[in-house]
């Protein structure tokens, strides 16, 4: 993963999945490649290991218990969550360590909070922007007799939550007032990296520039001698940058369990990183150059890529090079061919989706396949909890 | 719904929800006006009773046996389902006539489909616009010594599925001689009207062209003295013409009980007939103009709207003229809001997303909302059937 140079990104998956795509019962099915993720997830473990950076997976991709298990097992010091829902689900199944990157507005969520902070043996740790929202949580966790971690979300470029850099020491010293919170850390997400750079040149640059803004904060926070232990970056896009930056602690990346076509497009993965499937069948073939599968936008979602391509589809289809996914209904994909494409009613084929995230979150289970072979079916456990 | 006409079009939904957003216990959460529901449903058996013309809903909008049992009580001949994962769940909440919409293909949907008619009470009739996928479900059929009832499906412009007007009496002759099927109609979804007319003249226009396409070749398949009781047509947004159509006996509409900010651009209902929100809380108001809400992607979906309309966006948001949903992130919804909008962090907003099938096919269940009072919850028992 580290390794990649700009040479090696790949605009087509023109190779089949490591397996037969009978393997799968019926279709459409989400199937996921155990020995692709479990190297995925080493590949990642080390890399952070060799730069003395903490790895602390995003697990709404897979939102899956077993993959949480494998990430920790890897040498991960904890996982982060995007909703109190998830972080619900993993404390339950015995998680560790987990980071809500996300603020909890609402007497509602509060009072859930404190519930899974008294009733879970987990460390948990939360996101702010402001100190109207931490205000609540401060209060209800003094009334607990708690004392919450919390981090302070910075916009790095993203433009989406958090406070900009510089106003980051008031709000840290505002929050440094609150009984019932501990300031733990500052954290980003620079996803801007995905759609602002171009080349490997600028995706690096920009990247470093969103771990220096939030490794600088810190230090002014601590030259206040406001202690702050964590500071956290990440993205699946940004990985082989940010494991490199100075003064950054902790790296949160996601999908570089599964990747999916807009990782290959990055040239954050390769094609032979591909550890999930959507395996569909042909149901019409109305065309020379036209298919119809029985995958649509409630299996694939309507996401469409988010890095610039020629050519914006709904996803890629495995080992049929020029072909892809050019029109969605919810239960019906249209696949655009080449002419003399050899694809027959019945016949099954791969979609690499564009983004694989909410394709999980689309599914109650997936296959799980090693070694060639259907080996067992895995729950995503926490599919559908946005609350 | 049928007195519509095109100068009560609305491009922005500037009324709120018919309930205090306070009602639901937690955010994001999907609630349903049962009001307007039971409204909707009444006002569409209505216009087929008065038509003459038989209602049978497509279920994949709601997804839900309440609601099926509310369709059926108001008149529907059955319902339509999108796949067979679906008509399982409905079978076996007890709808008595069930259309599977969808080509069943491969051995283990015919399996399947074999197994659902031997343990059902249910009529259950299926799609077909091929002999190659046709003939496996006859062979299985004799086998188990049942007769299947069969819809050819006509393309009248989507191109999606579906055989040409053209093309349909040969598949019909050769339908005839396969014993296990019964070749009971054709049907057509008109869906195309939606992006390729744009005058409420070019929908009705488009939309009596296409009966008038399935309704033709019946009679042309009649006149070879092959029996076909059914000429099926329908969707929301062309039920105000089609319930018109002459020769036609069924009309299948589906969004018409929630309805969505695609059906009030369509001039197919008014803001008064919508009947499903997403409530979600601000958790972030980085700028005077942006607020950020916790239903993103995995809410809402990526669906952009399929009318033409000058801005693409995500959703609105009820009760506020001039915002929008104008980016998701997969739990994070971006709102572009007019100067000096008064919304805090913890107010709460009601969204109308672009298209409400694949929303209500995110979430469980959904909160019932009877007088302005939570009234109950209903699961989502069909969510996710996609197989």
């Amino acid at each position: 993963m580290t390794d990649l140079v700009e040479d090696a990104q790949q605009t087509e998956i023109d190779s089949s999945p490591p397996f037969d795509l009978g393997v799968v019962d019926d279709t459409p099915e989400v199937a996921v490649d155990l020995g692709r993720l479990q190297a995925n997830i080493a590949r990642a473990a080390s890399a952070a290991e060799a730069h003395g950076i903490g790895l602390r997976p995003h697990v709404k991709t897979h939102k899956m218990p077993q993959i949480a298990a494998l990430q920790m097992r890897a040498g991960a010091v904890g996982i982060q969550v995007a909703k109190l829902g998830e972080a619900e689900v993993f404390a339950a199944a015995g998680v560790p360590d987990i980071f809500i990157g996300y603020p909890l507005v609402g007497p509602r969520k509060v009072a859930r909070l404190i519930y899974l902070l008294e009733h879970s043996d987990a460390t948990i740790s939360i996101a702010t922007d402001s100190i109207e929202a931490a205000r609540p949580i401060a209060a209800a966790a003094v009334a607990a007799g708690l004392r919450v971690p919390l981090l302070i979300e910075i916009d790095t470029g993203l433009r989406r939550l958090g406070v900009q850099p510089h106003q980051a020491l008031n709000l840290a010293r505002d929050l440094a007032e609150l009984d019932g919170i501990e300031l733990a850390g500052l954290f980003t997400h620079e996803g801007h990296v995905y759609t602002h750079a171009r080349s490997f040149e600028e995706k690096r640059a920009m990247t470093r520039a969103a771990c220096a803004a939030v490794a600088d904060t810190a230090e002014a926070i601590r030259a206040e001698g406001i202690p702050l232990a964590t500071v956290s970056v990440g993205s699946s896009g940004t990985f082989r940058f940010a494991v490199e930056c100075e003064n950054v602690t902790e790296i949160r990346p996601g999908t570089y369990v599964f990747n999916d076509f807009t990782q290959v497009l990055q040239g954050a993965a390769t094609q032979a990183d591909l550890a999930a499937f959507v395996v569909a069948t042909v149901v019409g073939r109305p065309e020379a150059t036209r298919a119809v599968i029985d995958a649509g936008s409630k299996v694939l979602t309507s996401d469409r890529l988010i890095v610039s391509h020629p050519e914006t589809t709904f996803g890629s289809v495995a080992g049929y090079p020029g072909a892809a996914v050019t029109r969605l209904s919810e239960e019906h994909g249209l696949l655009e061919l080449p002419p003399d494409t050899d694809m027959q009613v019945g016949d099954r084929v791969a979609i690499i989706p564009n983004h694989i995230c909410p394709v999980i979150n689309l599914t109650d289970s997936v296959s799980i396949i090693a070694d060639g072979v259907f080996s067992e079916r895995w729950s995503v456990a926490a599919r559908g909890r946005v609350q």
